[in-house]
């Protein structure tokens, strides 16, 4: 709970790329929020996908860098790609979604008004939520790329249906040797997602720790783990995988992974300033998203 | 069991390509087959990877059509290959593992002798193991390609990590639309393999029925099928998927479905004749492949 | 699907024991018959608890020999109960429901009149379901008792939270000794009741087989396994069990097992004939139950 | 790892209640013992039982507070119950097993003399294990009764094979409404116990975390959740369950709960000092015991 209030005057407004973006209830947020606030900037791409004219428009990372509150409109999706963008810039973000009650955007675009203001008067709930940085090597140890992920890490064979051969460790102590049909290294929040459909168990946001949820392992007795937030997790691909594995951030980014290489994913120290509007309940989300409503 | 003893008097042998095949087994087993048999005649890329001389080499259908018993020397892998023609011709097979106890090869290389020449003078138990077609249509219906397989038919995406989007209809019955990593189609052989890794049941081989095991389903309450022997499966594929959905047989072959395209898999009529030692017991295998041999 | 019409004139009524029955439900169900059938005749305890009187009244087993269909109100747990004296008397059985669909009730009690009628006059789909039939033995191999379950035979420890120490057998086969929860052995039936909360499979009610499932195994690697429905299990329950383990049919029954005693399950040879409505599908009522039609 | 050496000079032995003791291995132990410690210390019923003569003994709690160091002979059960004497008396405990590697009792009774020589000697490695406690109380609020658990509580249904309905609260906020075979609270220690064979995860003993494992769950779309160590969990037990569910601490107690009565269940703030050898590594017991090391 915010207990000192803030007046957000400058804000960045976000859509999803690829999809059909709400131009009305965008539109509408820009209205409602004009007398509000000083500066409103949309993201060059939602405003061309959009075709919103007089507006100030600026590319992602120019614009988390000139507002102080980062909108994002659409689904979890659409927050996955803003949140780094945010957590880079130190801007917190809060989300509207489509009409579909999101895990991470959940004011309802039919009645955004009050909560959006209640937000915009320091009246929100604010929520850390842990980011995951995936630094990938080849096999002479050198970096070759960096990954940013707000829900998870993914470690994929490269030849479908085949299996990827992996040794993993946790703190530089030695796990396990595997072959699967991958690994996903979860944050709290990427545990609802695809690793939830993977049987790791749920993570509340709270909680500081990742988990790694093996994929259709072929030892039945292999099972996910959780550790502390604080863990580095390292990933050694074996020169002997069929195809070159590949690894995935977000299920945005797919990056083949040399013979040999590995992949070391550790927590962002930055933390994601997720708002929420003050009625916000974890569970209540939960039991929406999951269907635990009924009996 | 098997009552009425035959004598097989022409061999074939087949091993597996693209593994180092244990050449000082087959040589071994040539030499021995040589006094008992008619005829030995090696799978022609098996001998090439063997380098065996003074042999008369066929290739794999023309040898199925030559031979009254096909002995396969490798792991279950091999085996799976050798299924195909060996059911096309009608023909027997018994296979001899590598060192390590196989689900389909379960005749030790170690002291085969006894095994062996048990087998050919009638003595072996005899199971009819179920294969499965797979018929690709494109989206006007027409067919475009067939598939074999004694394990099973997956289908996957076309694009890592993402989901695969289809209809499943048995018996043309909608049974549900869902978004998964895929699907698998198991036979009872094959319900010890990948589709064991994917939560399915273990289907016992004397039971007639295929399996759908869903992949990491989105929707949580999906849960594997079972149906009767004679079912037909279809699948269609969403026209909305991204990138082209994509379908396997066994492990070994990977077709893309065309957009809007569908599969339909049933129940090969004729059965794989599978023969094993008079001492072959199915749950002992069990017990040693998964490890329920300790307490 | 039944091509031949068959009159059913003599209608037998069964509600369940122990809970509120739906007494407007049941009258307007009778005052509905008395036109079209020669007799109504209602369980006994059921017209006690409804104080529904001027009606031909029997016990369970009485009835069940003096009516050719027997019409059971309530939810698919009163099924179970009327569904032994059923096939113990070659009757066939219709459902209908509460208001929520049944897997074995389907006949929603608003809109009764049409289903039952076409019913009646041979319009209807038949189905035969498989029940096990379970035998206890001492630890002399003396039976003690029997049990008929249309959905699961339950192996329990006695004491909870112990575990239960057994053996496995199928037709005669060692399968495995385990240390577990409990075992379930589940009929396609019930493969979607309590088998399906422990990771069993869904077995379609045309498929012949019997399914266990294991309840918390101590060894990771336990499956479930599915087996052809002429198959015998014999499970011999270990004589240094803490406590003393139980059994159950249908979660309505529970007994003892002494120390070093045995149990028989195989599949009863007569077949429960249950009646659905022409527009039955099965499918259609498990994206019901399972909530499967969401997207 | 611990850098200040501590000399431990007075040392308690426990063995396990209600099994046979490895007579020999105690014995050795005291005899190894003597020449390096200033007093030695059995347990009263562990002295009994073994017919350990010629030593001081003393009931558990008074010999929790006469020493310090705790010795537990025996399997992982056999520290458990050591655990809640030596966390009340803050008293360290090291475990030696029977010969089979315990996740807590990790010294191997073979050669346990050099091991033990170093943990004297101050080397050794210092883990902080959470317990549990579970306060019971009735539908009028007022406490009954404590539990104390190093690995788990357990709500378990009052009759078997009937289901449990309860209320998950989380510190105060609603999560869910459920009707299943229990529910498993459990620690990191206890996650590789009885909620590992529950589909739960596995937690690492650095991980500050509790987590919730349903057991059977009815809704299929329940999963286990893990939440912050000093979450507060209440389950209230609903007046209309069938007999009367009963709440266990680490499989030792079993305690029946009123109808409408709850139980909160939070981390003790006071952590079990665990022992080990210095080469100790948490990841080589998982392997060994999971079975992770064949490939």
């Amino acid at each position: 709970m915010n207990n000192t209030p803030i007046q957000f005057k400058r804000i960045g407004i976000m859509g999803r790329y690829r999809r059909i973006l709400p131009h009305d209830t965008v539109q509408a947020i820009i209205t409602f929020l004009k007398p509000h606030v000083e500066e409103i900037i949309v993201e060059t791409e939602t405003a061309r996908l959009l075709q919103i004219d007089h507006i100030n428009i600026l590319p992602r990372q120019a614009l988390a860098k000139a507002v102080d509150l980062i909108l994002v409109v659409g689904g979890d999706g659409s927050l996955l790609g803003a949140a780094k963008v945010a957590v880079t810039a130190k801007i917190p973000v809060v989300g509207i979604n489509r009409g579909t009650l999101g895990f991470l955007t959940d004011i309802h675009p039919d009645h955004f008004e009050k909560d959006l203001l209640a937000v915009l008067n320091g009246q929100y709930y604010q929520e850390q939520r842990t980011l995951i940085e995936a630094h990938l090597f080849d096999e002479n140890n050198q970096q070759l790329q960096n990954f940013l992920a707000l829900n998870d890490i993914v470690l994929s064979p490269g030849i479908i249906p085949h299996l990827v051969k992996f040794a993993t460790f946790i703190d530089n102590h030695f796990v396990c040797q595997q072959r699967a049909d991958g690994l996903i290294i979860t944050t709290p929040t990427g545990s609802t997602a695809y690793a939830l459909s993977a049987g790791g168990s749920i993570l509340h946001p709270g909680l500081n720790a990742l988990a790694l949820v093996p994929m259709f392992p072929h030892k039945l007795s292999s099972r996910p783990i959780v550790v502390a937030g604080h863990s580095e997790i390292r990933l050694e691909i074996g020169a002997d995988n069929d195809g070159d594995p590949t690894v995935s951030a977000d299920g945005q980014e797919r990056v083949t992974i040399p013979r040999g290489g590995s992949i070391v994913i550790k927590s962002l120290s930055a933390k994601l300033q997720l708002l929420h509007p003050l009625n916000y309940d974890y569970y209540e989300t939960l039991r929406s998203k999951l269907g635990w409503e009924t009996t």
